[in-house]
């Protein structure tokens, strides 16, 4: 963000300099430019602009500071270019505000904004409602198409989009049928539009307190432009367009990446959290796990006997214990995009145990017989001296590594089935979260291999 | 994927029972049930579609086994097929055909399908051209609107969208301009095409070459429907569509969940991956990483001395080495989807790692704080006797927990910038990468610290 050290005069200057050099560009490439200024300076930029431009820009979901740039403007303008956006967008912004900002600027709308804002800030946020867009094209089923053509034509231009077209039962206003508009153009003009409209099939609906998620998987399974928001009664709140739809896959995707990393997920781009803010969306787990790794602490103490008589056992233990980390975030990486991607659904987690047990043996076997090599050839080419009972040493840890493998793929492929069950998001499974889980059966596991295979010699 | 146990004259009729049910169903939800059965019954229930319906459901990219099926339908019909398909979708199908299953279909097609499949096969796998569809509508700029909705009119069924028209200059055949279909119907219907064209701004276009990820990242910028590949000459190759594209992101979105987690990526949904293929995509990270890991104990075997005297400093090592290891996968998570989502590029390296030095400072504290005050209550209610240098320990523990997750954050932070440097995909910085990167160093931190605060007493 550049510092902006002007004089209120010379930044208005330099804010029409800014608006006259942008005057060219798309939208989405002013919105490139105004991300590297302050809110402050964005909204003079914008207050140059005109009234039409200025929704545009605004109404790019690029735009990263769009509530403070509305709080910046004078109020009026701040209303009547909130009143020109998308429904979906507006909303988006105010619900960012604080409340009695929100409530202030809402008074201030003509009756008709104001019910269609409220209606869509009433949505909670994540749902299909609170993505959709009430600018969309429905006519009656009454209508011929040379008349829903001419209608296009008269709306197109405050319309998200005019590709799909939504006819109505001429009473009841509810959905009958979504018409994509190609249909149209190769129907006769004369016919009815139902007659382009597909024989038996109902039209793909969302509710809208579905997941907005719901919304994008319709959209990407049935390739559609917009899915169509429907409440109880069969009527038409809104649309989710493709557009919306491919900003909330990369925002979840984003956020499961960060929850698998152990991060509260963050609203905003990284350089721009505060200090504060980001010690606080860290720190939470941070503290979680560590509390929970004392355990590993607990445990050693209960084994101080064996340790005290073999020492050479705990050169062993970060190795054994992250192996099993390591099984276990892998398992568990897999299990959640199955899950995530309805690959899989709760009721087949047997299956997945009985995979993940012989896959646990196996890479854990693997493990076993590359640290059975480590400590012959140091010991045979005299790089360490693990003492006269190194073979037996060799095969504790590669029994443990067995043991440990095996639990932490079967644990981490576990968790996200547990969680989903709990009613949590299976994507909570972060990989330091289960790297903890199998790090105290890790240890328990490790002292009770050789607790087994040791006593009467090194034990 | 349900046993087909039948005899083969059993099987037909079942195929054919089952292509009749699905006689009015949507081609996505037709492949949902297919994608439950073997190839082989799906090749039978597709045999008993029109042709234009199997075309239609071998276009869904929900289609698991594709090529499965393709091989299991008679040679004729394969092919017919295939020239029927989108050319993106076919191109798909024959790439991940075996060779000479793929040379010997491409022998039977007619002159141009061959041509244009063999020019779509020759691009890379992740290239935007390798997406790309033939499938668009273009005319020539001298055309009236007239006669581009007429031309539109016929082509329609053919075309993969309809709702862009590349305008192309007449002689050169070069893009001049992509105009949306919405434009057009408001437009004079004698008036030129150019006339509703955008004024001077040149159209967006990707190059074959670039990452399927760049054409992506244009639609969504620019809430396109599509996006014109063009080759050096300015010449239209075809284009990339919004449909393709949420695939692509929702493809990427995995692979970077399993990369995270230390799996390479999967082709396949899991419950399809054969047992060898899923061991083969798991041992190779899991055994670099134990190789990396066994340093840990080379580490310790360089402080045994110290352990000797101060076993109790071995009961901390599991809960201080995981602490560097969870704060480095957290930075790692964030640097990588920043770093995905352009946020920040390269030369922002210095920005990052001046944030994470305060903010590792700031969490070490947090959990060292948690550390002391845990050794504390241990020790007064006498859960635990730590020796008569308990506070010393405290110290060292806490001052080692503020080292270790500073370096986390360091590393994992500064990880995936290093290999983005290299050439890699940033989002290869897994977080069993980081905890293995990490655990070594925390190691060398806490005897360090322990020999700075404990010689002359407990060591």
């Amino acid at each position: 963000m550049s510092e902006n050290v002007l004089a209120p005069d010379e930044m208005n200057l330099d804010a029409a300099a800014h608006a006259a050099r942008l005057s060219d560009e798309r939208p989405a490439d002013v919105v490139e430019l105004l991300n590297q200024h302050a809110p402050t300076f964005a909204a003079k930029v914008l207050e140059h602009f005109s009234p039409e431009r200025a929704v545009d820009v605004l109404d790019q979901s690029g735009l990263d500071n769009a509530p403070e740039i509305i709080e910046a403007l004078p109020r009026d303008r701040a209303v009547s270019l909130l009143t020109g956006m998308s429904g979906d967008r507006a909303a988006d912004i105010l619900r960012q505000l604080e409340k009695s900002k929100s409530t202030d600027l809402l008074a201030q709308f003509d009756a008709e904004t104001r019910t269609t804002l409220q209606r869509l800030l009433a949505y909670p946020e994540g749902s299909a409602g609170s993505i959709m867009t009430t600018e969309f094209v429905s006519v009656p089923s009454t209508w011929t198409i040379a008349e829903v053509l001419h209608h296009i034509r008269m709306v197109e231009r405050t319309r998200e989009t005019v590709y799909s077209i939504y006819v109505l039962d001429p009473l009841k206003r509810t959905l009958l049928h979504a018409v994509p508009l190609r249909r149209l153009l190769s129907g006769d003009p004369h016919a009815k539009i139902l007659s382009v409209a597909p024989a038996r099939r109902r039209p793909i609906t969302v509710a809208p307190l579905a997941d907005r998620m719901d919304a994008a998987r319709l959209i990407s399974k049935y390739d559609l432009l917009a899915v169509p928001v429907v409440d109880g009664a069969g009527r038409v709140l809104g649309i989710v367009t493709v557009d919306d739809v491919i900003d909330a896959i990369v925002q979840e995707s984003t956020e499961d990446v960060q929850k698998f990393g152990g991060v509260a997920a963050l609203d905003e781009p990284y350089l721009r959290i505060g200090f504060l803010q980001m010690i606080q969306k860290r720190a939470g787990w941070l503290c979680v796990l560590f509390l929970s790794e004392m355990l590993t602490a607990s445990a050693m103490q209960n084994f101080e006997a064996e340790l005290q008589k073999a020492i050479v056992l705990t050169l062993f233990i970060p190795l054994i214990m992250s192996s099993g980390g390591n099984s276990g975030s892998q398992a568990t990486s897999l299990l959640i995009r199955a899950l995530a991607l309805r690959e899989l659904s709760l009721r087949d987690w047997w299956r997945v145990a009985l995979r993940e047990v012989p896959t646990g043996v196996a890479l854990g076997a693997i493990l076993g017989v590359i640290g059975i090599v480590r400590i012959a050839v140091w010991q045979s080419i005299g790089l360490y001296n693990y003492g006269q009972h190194w073979v037996l040493l060799a095969v504790t840890v590669a029994a443990a590594l067995v043991g440990i493998v095996t639990f932490g793929s079967l644990a981490g492929s576990m968790l996200p089935f547990i969680l989903q069950r709990l009613g949590f998001d299976p994507a909570s499974a972060s990989a330091p979260f289960v790297a903890t889980l199998v790090d105290v059966t890790g240890l328990v596991i490790y002292f009770e291999v050789a607790a087994l295979i040791l006593t009467g010699t090194l034990l």
